[in-house]
């Protein structure tokens, strides 16, 4: 009797992160592999109704990854990843996202590609496999592209998010830009959270030259929501900066409709974020016009302004 | 005016690493990119031998890559590429070692694969994209796969590598044994060069949880012409240990038809490595039966006992 391969995608777990463990494993299945689908956190309200609406089993929670083989999905960085990570054999990587400090000691498949969501590559890797892709994890794939890309309307969005999105949408026959504007209003039910969910919600951690930076992003379609409580939200991220020691905190409110943001920030580095996003915070707040994608116009920015610094 | 991608191999390249960019670099053109295939240095026989049995330029030499826009193909660490690489843009990495220490700020394309070769990855690349392979981009393609995987006897050779390296062979009308036992001749041709150029002539260099190991490779079908000089070798590894200030100098003297390896060790660390390798050095030999392959069969088990050592 072996022990599975768990597929497990980032902390705080989003819909393109939850649909890929839930994709891979299926085709991992298919192939004759032992391996579940997990998740290392609660799934978003727009993540729950995917799953409802295309009737899967959620993933099994994984607290501990120590010790177990684990094929990670839509990141790969220690600082995103499961607890235990570093005691884990990783088995595998999916992902779309820049290059980060995971290490093996064996080769292993690493397929990172600059595509706008992890589901468009494993939708190309059922057509590698030559394996159908079956009508429950085409609904799945086309959820994780149409959250990812905010409706193939994000920068990030390339030619082939759109192909996989066009032909998946024709095998579970629905109208993608219908039943992503459906996502898109789950996505923003952030009204009914209290400031601390509505941070740490969209949460990602990075490591920037031995710094620690938070950054946070909530798309909705009603900003205001969350900037009409703007005093609660800045005291919970204040909070939240000193409990893990941050070397600054910053919070993208993305208005879906208008495609910007409005940048919160919190913790002592306020000037590489300044420098590195080329703005500048007045009373903790910066408008960053046109700017939707965290991965691709705020973190290579940051990160470069970071290392500028410590320089 | 804009400036060209180059695609560079690891240090004192070997068949596999100069093909691979040769390929890549082809491949690249054909799809309209400005692409110039580069080394980091000068060729092994063997390798000279492939480039003029296919009539091909060898690719120009980089001292210096800082500034420049680079594509890593068959290597994937620091430790093992270009000079001024932490100063490049690395753009795309195409590889089949273990993951290393490489981090990007923008999502690119990174194309690791547990096979036996990159060139078995690039033959698939061209598949992907629907290209044709050119005869003398088989036949390089070819020499990367059957050089690498000791004409398909190593290891490291998966069902990939011998389905590329078939219709390949068909693709340039040679019988692959006949072809792959050429390149071993050329391969072994030790005889001639001075205890430091045998020692260094396929060389890599890892950071072991912060400590330096240097792990030399000499694969032929006469190891005597090697071990005959044993002293003269050893000296030469004791002097490298020194200048670079190595924990431990490792040197496989793998024989190629009884398939397996001498090992010959110089520096200090030498404990991790008879834990790592479950033998015991007498005389600074050891012998290691069935081993071929420093990637597959030495580099994860020494990281792991090194990582051990200093925990």
């Amino acid at each position: 009797m072996s022990e599975p391969i768990y597929v497990i995608g980032h902390q705080q777990p989003d819909t393109d992160t939850i649909c890929s463990a839930l994709a891979y494993a299926r085709l991992k299945r298919e192939q004759g592999a032992d391996v579940v689908p997990a998740r290392t956190g609660a799934l978003n309200p727009e993540t729950q109704f995917v799953v409802d609406r295309w009737g899967v089993e959620i993933p099994v929670l994984l607290d501990d990854a120590a010790g177990e083989q684990v094929i990670l999905v839509d990141h790969n960085e220690y600082s995103q990843t499961v607890t235990g990570a570093e005691n884990a054999e990783i088995v595998e990587i999916i992902d779309h996202h820049r290059i980060g400090d995971i290490e093996t000691s064996e080769p292993i498949l690493f397929r990172n590609e600059p595509v706008g969501s992890t589901a468009t590559i494993l939708t190309q890797l059922f057509d590698d496999a030559n394996e159908t892709i079956p009508t429950q994890t085409a609904g799945l794939l086309l959820s994780g592209i149409l959250s990812d890309t905010v409706v193939l309307r994000s920068p990030t969005t390339t030619e082939r998010d759109r192909a996989a999105a066009t032909r998946l949408a024709d095998i579970v026959d629905v109208d993608y830009e219908a039943y992503g504007k459906e996502l898109l209003t789950q996505k923003s039910k952030v009204g009914e959270k209290s400031p601390r969910e509505m941070v740490l919600s969209d949460f990602k951690e990075f490591d920037f030259d031995g710094q620690q930076v938070g950054i946070g992003q909530i798309e909705t379609v009603e900003p205001s929501v969350v900037l009409d409580q703007q005093d609660a939200v800045l005291e919970t991220m204040d909070d939240v900066a000193t409990e893990r020691d941050y070397a600054v905190f910053l919070l993208l409110v993305t208005d879906l409709l208008e495609e910007d943001s409005t940048a919160l920030v919190a913790g002592p580095e306020v000037e590489p974020v300044e420098k590195g996003l080329d703005t500048t915070f007045t009373d903790r707040e910066a408008f960053l016009p046109g700017v939707m994608s965290r991965k691709k116009q705020v973190v290579p920015l940051l990160e470069d302004a970071f290392g500028a610094n410590s320089a």
